[in-house]
């Protein structure tokens, strides 16, 4: 065994890609690390890609005795295995060699209720424990991700000087904070996904409008996406698109890969987890639901065409395009870009509600404006506009909703006569963005004092004796409904 | 103890409005019935009503052990207490006396998998059970139910006679079927229960609609309503909403009572199990989650009035009303039926998908037509247009959805430029009508063979090497995406 001197600041088990870049970004930051691998194939590459890349300070390990020793303790480990019962055999196999005040870290997205069961586990032994959402893919873990880690705090400040390094850094700090107890990193990066989701479909609505009834080309798509990319909607996901309308096919020979690729989208857990989640804590989260339903449809690709050829006498016929003559695309362009902006705050207004629900459920006391700082970077929907919600919840952190902070109620107010306009081209030219859709519906449900949820409350009254309460004074109220309006009214024979 | 000449047909225990009306609606159909509850004042209740209502052969027992013994045998019980642990202690308390080969029925709205749970732990002593949706409230447990009995078929097999008769009564025939194993009945009953609430959902904003775009007074509406369910629309929400509109409101001597309903509902938790449901299986339910989502949203009342102050400079002004000026009342009226018409079938689409989805993981084997046809009486959400769907599924068990059904596609196309119609001038308006634009963007994707998902896929491969499919090749492909879009870019400086 190796003397005190030489023992690793880390260690790093599950060396799949995700892995083997986040552990070779914790050693370019001159923490020495351990890894290890089940496979030992694994910890060679790593080794292998830490000579090549660095050299840097990183020994690979082939037993998790071995591997867990060469720690300086308290000893800190992160995981990054498939999320469910690799965990669990991952954190037994750790632990027999492990001791109290020593720090196992999950990386992965684990379902926030595992966390927890571990958390217990594993304290039992004095051992403390993170779930650390890790956002930004691949090239994130090389190169600088958006960390969430919350369950010990004294876990936390046993890595803070190494995850403060990793993560990516913006203006105000580095791309992690401490996020809370239990589950809560893992419930945050779940959301992250969910709003990610929804980015990814109000994109793909803009791509399909300006495609479908605008008619632009591949080549103005991209020269429009980067354009925004200079603007309010400066993000990764904006900026990725305009890359994606620029690559030709190479197979193929001609045209742009973008018109090759298959519309079916797949998806992991995390998506359905939050959808579960928002209906669960009573928060209405609409444009999220929809990227997820368009997924679900999307899936259906056999029975879509089926459809289209069904329903074909819509006039809305498939392959003639549909595109609108008279179509000003200057305006279009201009438009679909305001509309893209309102439909993205609205979404992110869902995902903020839905985790300061679970916080307040949890008593997780969740920071929305940290939370939306260490997503300024590293992860997939870093963009400008976080900053801008980091600072609305810094003004009023009782903000009831993004969309009453005065700055984005200024904009939402500028924006919503052209969200209006394209969700109208929209639905007339059959197209019907579904997130977008959920936006504006969204946002005309939140802002308008009185709903038609009256007549909701009467028809429930009337055949379940729920009762309802009135404007006008207090208490609960019920009515015999059909006897008062049948009196008198023995002409209307044709109520049955 | 009575000779066994004396003794019931069945037994009902938990004797709250709904229990109560059962046990009488039973009594009244010619079979004796014992009644039990654990409170003796509401037995002595039920046996007071059974007197004056009848009188019926019903019997007040005051001890499990009585009540029990006080069936024929194989003995059948119904129990209609609340959801969850009542259940389990009432069961406790009756299957002491019980003796293998009698049954348990369950009548309450409860979670699917609590009833598998119970089949199994009573089935250790030979009890056989069943889970069974009662729709249709206190009314329709008095004079006649929609019920959905899943489980032992056995257990139907031994109340059949008894159900069939106190079911509400339909031209084919009475609205009870045995659904299937397990928990389908429950489930059944929750799936119904969100197709309901996207029926409430959707009928009031048609009166949105019609009263804060159309300028409509409560009398017109009613009018409007009683005319609707004389045709394809006729059904129990319809017909009780034209009544509701007529009702004078006699606390405040002035207008209707409707107008002086707060603006809040409430809910159960079917609604929300549903919604989960669809995205545990894959299934977009877009109208039934936005009727959720319209619930929770009206809860926020005093947020909403906030919010309707911020956000005043949307040239929306809430109190100063909606009205277009310039609409054509009678064409809106008539655009109103049809918006309503086409978003309806989209959401039952949507729950009759969901119980497929569902049947098929659990092998309950449903018939989604004779599910259709004992929903066309007794429940809340029975309406003509039931045996049109009935008669689609019958036509084709397999049938993808109803959309694509001939007569149901002949409707939607007839539809549609109508249902644009009034979805673009809600949303002109500021209304948005949240239900009938989830339909609308639920009908517009399922109907599209080709979706802008090809994006999603690409952005997904590029940040995640998630992989993707071709149109015009199989295999999953992979692309360096940024770098080919980046090779002799170096111009484009603005990336970051």
């Amino acid at each position: 065994m190796d003397s005190t001197a030489s023992l690793s600041r880390i260690g790093l088990a599950g060396l799949a890609v995700m892995g083997q870049n986040l552990a070779l970004n914790i050693a370019e930051k001159g923490f020495p690390i351990s890894v290890y691998n089940r496979t030992a194939s694994k910890v060679d590459e790593t080794v292998h890609r830490s000579q090549s890349e660095g050299p840097f300070a990183l020994t690979g390990h082939y037993s998790p005795r071995d591997f867990v020793l060469s720690l300086h303790r308290p000893r800190s480990i992160i995981i990054l295995v498939k999320a469910g019962s690799p965990v669990d055999q991952t954190i037994a196999a750790l632990t027999d060699h492990m001791e109290e005040g020593d720090t196992i870290i999950d990386g992965g997205n684990e379902w926030y209720q595992n966390t927890e069961r571990r958390i217990e586990q594993v304290g039992q032994k004095g051992i403390l424990y993170l779930g650390m959402g890790v956002s930004g893919g691949e090239e994130g873990a090389r190169n600088g991700p958006s960390l969430m880690p919350g369950g010990s705090f004294q876990a936390y400040e046993n890595v803070k000087d190494v995850l403060e390094k990793v993560a990516a850094q913006v203006d105000d700090g580095p791309c992690v904070t401490f996020i809370g107890q239990g589950g809560s990193g893992n419930f945050v990066k779940m959301v992250h996904n969910g709003i990610e989701y929804g980015d990814m479909q109000l994109i793909s609505e803009a791509y399909d409008v300006l495609k479908n009834v605008g008619g632009l080309s591949n080549e103005e798509l991209s020269g429009i996406f980067y354009e925004w990319n200079r603007g309010e909607l400066e993000s990764f996901l904006v900026e990725i698109t305009a890359d994606i309308f620029k690559v030709k096919d190479e197979l193929c020979g001609e045209g742009e890969l973008v018109d090759k690729i298959l519309d079916k989208t797949g998806m992991k857990g995390t998506g359905k987890w939050t959808v579960q989640q928002a209906a669960e804590l009573f928060v209405a989260a609409p444009t999220i639901a929809a990227s997820l339903d368009c997924r679900y449809l999307s899936g259906l690709k056999e029975e879509r065409e089926m459809a289209a050829g069904v329903l074909k006498e819509a006039g809305l016929v498939e392959g003639m395009g549909f595109v609108k003559s008279g179509v000003d695309k200057k305006r279009l362009i201009d438009d679909v870009r305001q509309a893209l902006y309102a439909s993205k705050i609205c979404s992110y207004a869902q995902g903020m509600n839905l985790l300061r629900a679970k916080s307040f459920e949890q008593g997780w006391k969740l920071n929305l404006g940290e939370l939306a700082r260490i997503w300024k970077g590293g992860c997939i929907i870093r963009a400008v506009f976080l900053d801008r919600i980091k600072k609305a919840y810094q003004r009023n952190p009782n903000l009831a909703n993004l969309v009453v902070d005065p700055d984005f109620a200024k904009e939402m107010v500028q924006r919503q006569a052209a969200w209006r306009r394209v969700v109208g081209l929209a639905i007339s030219a059959g197209i019907s963005t579904p997130g977008m859709c959920a936006s504006l519906a969204y946002f005309d449900t939140y802002r308008r004092a009185r709903l038609p949820a009256n007549l909701v409350q009467a028809q429930r009254d009337l055949f379940g004796a729920h009762t309802y309460e009135r404007t006008d004074r207090p208490g609960a109220f019920h009515t015999e409904w059909t006897k008062l309006a049948r009196k008198g009214n023995a002409g209307v024979g044709a109520l049955n």
